[in-house]
C-alpha cells in the first residue's frame, strides 16, 4: 500500500480525553476514531489489527474443532425474558423498541439466541458434542466507557458455547476450549496468566480467567515471576497451567505455594473468559437431548467469550515505548515499511518503487512512503505506528547500492545492498509465519 | 468438515412463511434460521457463503483502489440532523436512547459519518481522491420484511464513498466503481444488468441499479435477451455496458434502440446501487478542502452500494433447480462432497476417509458425510445444499475402486478410479480458482 493513497492520519498531538497509553497511541497513529462515547471507527490501520486477531482467533477455534455460524447484533427481549436476565441485566443492556412496538435489544452475550438455535434443530445425544462460535459485535451500554477500545460500548467478542450430554462430556470440552484459549494467545504473542474466577452474571461454577500483563490493568495480579520469562513463541502449554496466580482478592500469602523471592505483584488486564454453567439455560429454555435410553434431559452447556477488540487495546499495552507501538509480527498492520527519504531524487523513487513491487509481489504486506514529506516525519510515523521493519532509501545510500533496514523492536540498524535487503525481509517473514 | 460434526441442519419441510425460492431453500437447506421478523442467524452453511461473498467484494474493492475501515453499527443522531436526514429517513431508522438519554441510532447508511470521518482529518487538495469502503450490518426496520435475507432488516452491505476536489474527478471515481461493479458481480458468476436510476433518498444525479435476472424480482426489466446468452467467466467488461436494459417506467418502445425480437422483458433483483451526489452531504457536514490556489471547497462525493447478504439469496434465486440449490464454484460453501453411502462398510469407511484427508490436505474444502443415515437422505441433502461436486464412495463400486463423481449442474455423473477422480476434482478446482 502506498501511503499517498492510503488514509493513515497520524498526530503528534496527545489527545486529552486518553488515560491510557493504548488510547493514546491508537488515536494519535490514526487506527480508530471515536464517533459517539465509548463508541469508534477503526480506521484503516486499526481495521487491519483487528482482522488480523480475528483471524487468529478463528483459526485456533476451528483447529478445536468450533464450528462458525453468525447470530444478528438485535435481538428480540421475549429469550430473555424466559431465562429470567431481561430484569437481571440492568442498564447495560441497550434496550430498543421497533415500530411495531417490539421489545428488542441490542445483544450483549449470546446464551440465549445459541440455546434457541440448539433446541430448534437437536434432540438426540447422537447429535452430541456440538461446539458454536461466532464473532460479532456487541453492545454494552457503560455508564462510563473509558480507555478506549478496552472498555467501549460497541466491540467485538468472539464467543463459542458447548453442547453435551453429561457434566464429565462438557468438562471435556471446557478443558478443550481451556487449552484452545492458551494456545489463542500464545499465538496472539502474548503470555496468558490464568486464573480461577467468579462466573458472576453468566452463572455456573467452573470458570477460569485469562488475563495478560499490563501497567494500566484493572485487576491486582499475585503471580509467579517466571511467567514474565516465557517467550510466547516457545512455551509449553502443559507447563504454563502449572504456574501460580492469583487475582488480589484470592491471594492468600500463608497457602501460596511458591516463596515470597518467586512472587510478583502487578497488573493485569482480562481478555478472556470461560464458564461451565450446566443446564442454566436449558432448563430454563427447554434445551432437552434425549438419551441413549430415551430420557429427555437437560443439555449441558459452557460459554467461552474473548474480547477480540479490546485485544488489539491490550496487545499495545504489552507492547510499546516511548516512540510508539511495537506490533508482535503475527498482528502488525503491514509487515515492512519502506521510507522514502526523498521523493525528489531519481534513485530513491526508482528503488523505492522496485522494492515495494518486489514485495508486493511475494505477498509481503508492505506500506510504502511515498508522501513528499520530511524524513524525520516518515520516521516518527513509523516509529509511532509500530510495523516490525522499516527499509529506509536515502539518497546516500542508493548511490552505493545499499539500503539500511531497521527493527522496530530492538532499534537495530543493519545496512546491506537492496538484494541482501529484500532477502532478509523475505526470510524474516517466513519466520514470523511459522509462529 | 465432517458431517456428523458440522451443524447443517436440512429438512424436507417446505416452509410455509417463506415466500420465494431462495428463502425457501435457505431454511431448508439449514442456512438461517429466522430470530425475529427480517433478523437471521446464518448457521454455518450459509455464513460459509456470506463470507464467500464478502471476499469476493472485498478483493474487487481493494483492486479498484479502495481502502477499507469499519465504521460502528451505532451512531449519534447529532449528524443526521445535521444533514437534514434525521427527520426525512421516516421509520425506517431505527431510533434509540441510551441510558444517558442520548439519540443514538442504528446506521441505514454511513455517508454522514463518513463524511464526518473525512472531515476531521482530510482538508487539502494534495489528499484527494479518496475512495474507502466498508462492510458492516445495516438495520432498516421495514414495517413488512419478507423474501428472507432479500429484505432482511438487519442486513450485510458493503457501502464505500468516494472524495474528490471537482467534478470531473469526481466523475472518475464514479466510472471506476463502475466498472469495479461490473467485474465484482461477474467474478460472483453473475451477468449483471446496468440501469440508470432514480437517486431517491440518498440524493444526486448521476446514478445506476445493478439488477441481476430472476423470475421472483421486484423490478420488471426490458433488456437485450444477448445478455442471457453470457458466461461471466468470459464476459467483455466493455461490451456488458452496450446493451440495452431498462426498468419498465424508463421504457419507450419508440425509443428502444433495438428491435422487438431482441427485446425480452422479465423480473429482477437490485444487487448493487451506485450514486453521484457531489456536495450534498460535504457542504452540510462543513467537508472543506483547499484548492491549489487557496480557496476552500466543499468535497465532491459519490457513495456506492452492495448488498452482500442479500446476494446471497439472489443468487440462489439465479441458480437453483427442483431438487435445490446449485451454487457457483466461487461461492459454494465446500467445493466437494464425499457421500460414504455405507457407513457399516469397512471399506467404504477407509476410502471415504483417506479421500476427506487426502483433499483436506491439498486445501479443497470438502464436506465429508459420515452420517450413518440412508444413502437416498445423503443425495437429497446434498442436492439441496448445492454443493459443486460428489464424490460417492459404495459398496460395490469401492470393491473394484472406483467411485462415483456427479457435477450438481449437469447432473452428468462418472465413474472413476480412487486417484483419477481426485484428480479429476483437483483439476476443476484449479479451473474454477481462475474465475
Amino acid at each position: 500500500m502506498k501511503y499517498s493513497l492510503y488514509f493513515a492520519p497520524t498526530s503528534k498531538d496527545v489527545p486529552s480525553e486518553a488515560e491510557i497509553i493504548s488510547h493514546k497511541l491508537m488515536i494519535r497513529s490514526g487506527m480508530i476514531k471515536q464517533s459517539s462515547a465509548g463508541i469508534y471507527s477503526w480506521l484503516p490501520l486499526g481495521f487491519n489489527v483487528l482482522k488480523k486477531i480475528e483471524h487468529i482467533v478463528r483459526k485456533e477455534q476451528e483447529k478445536a474443532g468450533a464450528v462458525e455460524l453468525l447470530m444478528p447484533t438485535m435481538q428480540s427481549a421475549d429469550l430473555w425474558i424466559k431465562s429470567g436476565r431481561y430484569d437481571d441485566y440492568g442498564k447495560e443492556m441497550l434496550r430498543i423498541q421497533d415500530r411495531s412496538s417490539r421489545q428488542m435489544l441490542y445483544g450483549p452475550t449470546n446464551e440465549e439466541l445459541i440455546t434457541e438455535i440448539f433446541r430448534s434443530y437437536i434432540n438426540s445425544y447422537k447429535d452430541l458434542p456440538k461446539n458454536l462460535f461466532h464473532i460479532q459485535w456487541k453492545f454494552r451500554d457503560e455508564l462510563r466507557p473509558r480507555f478506549g477500545v478496552m472498555r467501549g460500548r460497541e466491540f467485538l467478542m468472539k464467543d463459542n458455547y458447548s453442547f453435551d450430554l453429561t457434566f464429565e462430556e462438557a468438562k471435556k470440552s471446557y478443558n478443550n476450549m481451556y487449552r484452545c484459549y492458551l494456545k489463542t494467545f500464545l499465538k496472539l504473542g502474548l503470555t496468558p496468566i490464568v486464573l480461577r474466577a467468579e462466573s458472576g452474571a453468566i452463572g455456573g461454577n467452573l470458570s477460569h480467567e485469562f488475563q495478560i500483563l499490563a501497567k494500566t490493568g484493572e485487576s491486582t495480579l499475585y503471580y509467579d515471576k517466571e511467567l514474565e520469562n516465557i517467550d510466547p513463541s516457545k512455551a509449553n502449554i502443559e507447563k504454563l497451567q502449572d504456574y501460580y496466580a492469583a487475582v488480589d482478592d484470592q491471594h492468600n500469602p500463608s497457602e501460596c505455594p511458591i516463596n515470597e523471592k518467586q512472587l510478583k505483584i502487578s497488573k493485569g488486564i482480562e481478555v478472556g473468559h470461560i464458564f461451565y454453567f450446566g443446564t442454566k439455560y436449558s432448563e430454563k429454555l427447554s434445551a432437552l437431548v434425549q438419551t441413549s435410553d430415551g430420557k429427555n434431559v437437560p443439555v449441558e452447556m459452557g460459554s467461552y467469550g474473548i474480547g477480540v477488540s479490546r485485544l488489539v487495546g491490550a496487545i499495545i499495552e504489552a507492547f510499546h515505548d516511548s516512540k510508539g507501538i511495537i506490533w508482535p509480527d503475527q498482528v502488525a498492520p503491514f509487515y515492512v515499511s519502506i521510507l522514502n527519504l526523498n521523493t525528489k531524487d531519481l534513485k530513491c523513487n526508482q528503488e523505492s518503487e522496485k522494492m515495494y513491487s518486489n514485495l508486493c509481489n511475494i505477498n509481503i504486506e508492505t506500506l510504502y512512503d511515498d508522501r513528499d514529506i520530511a524524513a524525520g516525519s516518515k520516521f516518527s510515523d513509523h516509529d509511532l505506528i509500530g510495523i516490525p521493519y522499516k527499509i529506509i532509501i536515502g539518497p546516500r545510500d542508493i548511490k552505493e547500492g545499499r539500503v539500511e533496514i531497521e527493527n522496530r523492536k530492538t532499534g537495530k540498524k543493519n545496512k546491506l545492498s537492496i538484494e541482501e535487503a529484500l532477502n532478509y525481509i523475505i526470510k524474516k517473514s517466513k519466520d514470523s509465519q511459522k509462529l
